[in-house]
């Protein structure tokens, strides 16, 4: 028997007389108890802003990424563990894949992105600078802070782990604590790996807590500065999203809602081809993956008119080999529903979508599953229907049997394939499964906005391409209308949900200050050696080496035309050069200034700069002919540790010609020891 | 008499019988009729989804930046007349500045960030590509498509036309028509301004419909693919969020709310300082413009206790100078509220506040405006309080009188600062007059998260910042809480709130098409001749040159430091260079290599491709060892018309070495003629 306590104000509390029994999904024995009495709910949020924030805000965006690839290592050495506790759910072990190493997965991902994508600081910067003024003395920049509230997570049963860890790690590495309310049906699992996070010490105390059972007043108690991340049902985001106190104070709220995606054979992918199997084979995994219990399993799935039959032969057929039944058993495909609730609502859904189309595979009357002591379990067969006139069609539009039930609908053209794909009312994800790029464009150009995600597979991608039903923490997951209208994951971007983007205005030298990388037109201050001298730690924003000039002859140009091959003919020939529209007469290449720029600001001797590492922004702005002169501004611009021995300072170069004017202007990279 | 017509489904409507009238804020006098009787409303949203919506979404985005500078041109042509029409709506000349001239400086700013942000098609890209798996044959872009449905604009009186046009320059920028619902104070200024953009013939039938006078079952009727930006005060902004229809269907609704912004003297800003007169200077402004009738306005004063007194002083005397009367009379500096409830509700406010502050300056029992006809114009005189004690008033933090009252309240030190600041519950903006920038560095992190914008002025700015209270299209405007949780504006980031991101996956070839930008790994082919011998409109995304290898010898590398000056010791010194953790030894300079591809790629003589103008993203990846050779693929990335002569191309650059491995990589970005 698994006793799920709440973790709350540092302590595990309960579960109490108001516990509530969950039973095994297999077998239907109660094997957990969930709930609380009495929780502090007031002193759980004031936990969480007053130690919890705090503690994160303090660490920069780098401790926190390096704090997810710790937790992230410490749970995949405690896996199997979690495995074990999650085959009463009905989940194999490819669904295991999918939610225990599926949310760790996430976790690593999101400490490497942090690392990579994130400066080691407090501030994360929005854009670029905007010029406000002509001069340059008063300009723009956006820039995101973390939020100084909690962000309550709500999720759904069917992913305990994933559905936690994918919306934790995004606010933990944007530095907001997190209150974790997972379903009752699986919330075991979820409280087994929440114990082992709090467990493991690597997170600050406050920046986790756990609610299993009701989160009572909660969501009266938040605040401007607090989220509201929701999974589930449509109907219970439409009970949160009413709440007034959510409304009244404009508190952030996502809801990941089901929906009813699509997926597509293209015009070109018939029977024969490598996107007709990989088609078949995509939505054979949808419908029994987890039971078909995913947000983002196929539901209706849209072939041409011509290739209809063929497509439900091939179905039934992959079907026919599904073995159902208790997922601990050696050979079973498919588990069981989380209950006998769950079970019941998708035979009541099979009905309604059976009023419009009719079933071609999988009888629920008509079955046994497989494995001892499964009698009581929550099992169903995978079924399929087919839907004849899907433009008749309601109930199939707007009906989600959640679990393993899918339609097959035939269309005329690309243009009427697409019309039902957004009949679903907004989906999280609708795929295409076609070789033909032109059907791909028309694909974002008239079903984009209906879909959160569009999934094109071809014979091309098929080795590697993650699935149509797999959220990747580098996309956006969330939908429009019938899927919440929300937005989580998509790397960095997931990240930002729980920061306050703020539109800062003032001189270069405050926005220097504020945004840690340099503003042109802000102080720029000489060193007291050459920069090539000065490690990475006494290089300050601002440190500026002015060089001599250096004239630019003819003969200079043509030697460098000569030893490098390039002759283009603005370098070479006057006559031709003067047509050009750009240029006064010959001109200097655009190498041979960066190269003299190099040869004028290089220090030669060993020293803490160790290699240029690359350059980004270019720009010339100015033709330089013979006889003019450059000379060179290095200024650095942003330092970013990268490890214990090294950092890159970006440096920005102005290359000015002797009446001061700007001639090219880059941005410069370089390692430099610590 | 102003007769405002609705305008739907290309057809004037109205006023009918159901109209009601609008007096003058100056006069008293009625001026107007607004409103209609039994307008359409289905068919309006009809006729924006099946009209104006196709017609929009045929467009690229370069097509409607330019459809925005026509309207913009027209418009200011024309805006003497709209001066005219709107000093009945109390507003001065300098007010109209902020209004008309506001308004069209935003189609103005849209109009050319949407020439040089946006491509020249119908899919914004967001981010790069995403890796998702290890060989690089299934990848993921994000990007942003045009929503399909209707964006309804419903407007504050304060700014009828900047309010109007600051949502229209964005909805229609990304292909979304669009519904304006002016308020019904100042319709007849906004009435004005859309018959002359309907008058002018720029805009296609169906991309913008007015309703003057209630919308009717509009919102209710309203799917997920539509938007509601609203504008006006926190109560209209709480009742119209709790639209069932709104909730349940996930319709986007953006709220830009009044909100009790603060500015804040800097602790290092004492009388005497350039940036104390600064800060008067400021408060003043945004106490008197538009009589204080702006969501931006500086309601809070907040500064070190020592220098409170003397803030009050020259508050007091610049008020003092201040005068108040008919918008139209010579002279008068401050004009009226826009009605005489507007007066009576700011006089409610305002004795609220007189609960916990003292009123220092302005009386509104005795006062006279200036000119005549003025005595039933809705007139009040500024009027600045005090408050003695912030931390425990609670009326002051939670009332917004909004004309021109402000108080001033002083602070012990900055984080009693940012405490009194974030007491507002979340504000459109804050300013912070300051020289110091630790100061800045401090509000970001402590203040950033409750505020959308932050504003800091000081002695070296102050030429050229553009005030506290006003919105720049260039920055976002909104906020959190009590401002209502919304965002607008900010550039390009004001365009995406009408269009839906969407995550794209599939394989490079796919990708390509979609984002007609060449996806390493896509398909690469040869052109019927050298690339540089094609014209703009010729060059096709990944068309693809093969360069022959060039071998690097000891000698080049050492000819090439001496001839440029750049010997850092990785160039010229094997024994140093060894001891450099990246390099083997002696290595071939950065500079070098793209100087010889260069030489590699370029056709010298006269042809369509004029000038290389840049070059994006250099990465040098493997060090080039005397004896290494390198050849270069030269592929056709993207490409950007310009103007009717020249577009810009930017090609994919891959420099390879013997083995074939990536030596370096980088973008490089040409000018070719059309």
């Amino acid at each position: 028997m698994h006793r799920v306590a709440s973790y709350v104000k540092g302590e595990w509390i309960g579960p109490g007389r108001a516990a509530r029994p969950v039973t095994s999904a297999v077998t239907g024995e109660v094997i957990a108890e969930v709930g609380h009495d009495g929780l502090d709910f007031a002193g759980m949020l004031a936990h969480a802003r007053t130690v919890g924030g705090p503690a994160l805000r303090a660490m920069s965006f780098h401790d926190r990424a390096r704090m997810l690839k710790a937790l992230a290592l410490h749970l995949n050495a405690r896996k199997e563990e979690l495995y074990e506790i999650s085959y009463d759910t009905g989940a194999t072990r490819r669904d295991h894949a999918f939610d225990i190493d599926g949310g760790i997965g996430t976790l690593f991902v999101y400490a490497s992105k942090g690392r990579r994508e994130l400066p080691d600081g407090h501030v994360l910067l929005d854009g670029g600078i905007e010029e406000l003024g002509r001069s340059g003395s008063f300009k723009g920049q956006h820039v995101y802070v973390p939020l100084r509230g909690v962000a309550v997570h709500i999720n759904a049963y069917n992913f305990p782990v994933w559905g936690m860890l994918e919306k934790l790690a995004p606010s933990l590495l944007a530095g907001v604590p997190s209150v974790v309310k997972p379903a009752t049906a699986s919330a075991y699992v979820t409280g087994a790996c929440v114990r082992m996070m709090i467990d493991s010490g690597i997170l600050p105390e406050g920046a986790l807590q756990l609610v299993t059972g009701s989160l009572g007043p909660t969501l009266e108690l938040l605040g401007p500065q607090d989220v509201v991340s929701f999974t589930g049902s449509a109907e219970t985001a439409r009970m949160l999203r009413r709440t007034p106190n959510l409304l009244d104070n404009a508190v952030r709220f996502t809801a990941e809602q089901d929906s009813l995606n699509a997926s597509i054979l293209g015009p070109d992918a018939a029977p024969g081809t490598p996107e007709f199997d990989l088609f078949v084979k995509e939505v054979v995994r949808e419908m029994t993956v987890k039971a078909g219990q995913k947000c983002t399993a196929i539901r209706r799935i849209i072939a041409p008119e011509p290739h209809v039959g063929a497509v439900i032969e091939a179905i039934r057929a992959r079907l026919a080999k599904v073995v159902v039944g208790d997922p601990r058993a050696e050979g079973v495909t498919m588990g069981a529903l989380i209950s006998a609730e769950q079970k019941a609502d998708v035979l009541g859904k099979a009905a309604l979508i059976g009023s419009e189309a009719a079933r071609v595979f999988g009888d629920p009357e008509s079955f046994t599953p497989f494995g001892s002591n499964t009698a009581n379990g929550a099992f169903l067969p995978p079924m399929l229907f087919h839907c004849a006139d899907p433009d008749a069609a309601r109930t199939l539009h707007e009906t989600e049997a959640f679990g393993p039930v899918s339609t097959v609908m035939g269309y005329r053209d690309l243009s009427h394939a697409f019309d039902i794909a957004n009949r679903g009312g907004g989906s999280l994800v609708a795929s295409v499964i076609t070789h033909d790029p032109e059907v791909a464009r028309a694909a974002v150009e008239e079903i984009g906005a209906w879909h959160g995600r569009l999934y094109f597979n071809d014979r091309d991608s098929m080795a590697e391409a993650t699935g149509h039903g797999a959220p990747m923490p580098h996309m956006t997951h969330g939908g429009p209308g019938r899927a919440g209208g929300g937005e989580e994951l998509g790397g960095i971007r997931g990240v930002k949900h729980f920061m306050q983007r703020v539109a800062v205005q003032g001189s270069p030298d405050l926005l220097t200050r504020v945004s840690n990388r340099w503003v042109p037109g802000a102080r720029e201050f000489e060193g007291p050696t050459h920069p090539f001298r000065r490690r990475f730690g006494e290089l300050r924003i601002g440190e500026t080496l002015h060089t001599p000039a250096r004239q630019i002859t003819l003969e200079d140009i043509e030697h460098f035309a000569r030893f490098t091959g390039d002759t283009f003919y603005a370098h070479m020939d006057e006559e031709a050069a003067r047509r050009n529209p750009f240029f006064p007469g010959r001109v200097a290449h655009g190498y041979l200034l960066i190269s003299f720029a190099a040869g004028l600001f290089v220090d030669p001797d060993e020293g803490p700069v160790l290699a240029n590492t690359g350059l980004d922004n270019l720009r010339f702005m100015k033709p330089v002919s013979p006889g003019d002169s450059i000379a060179v501004t290095l200024t650095v611009k942003e330092k970013k540790k990268r490890n214990d021995d090294y950092g890159e300072v970006r440096w920005h170069v102005r290359l000015a010609n002797q009446h001061d004017e700007t001639v090219a202007e880059y941005e410069l990279l370089t390692m430099v020891a610590i």
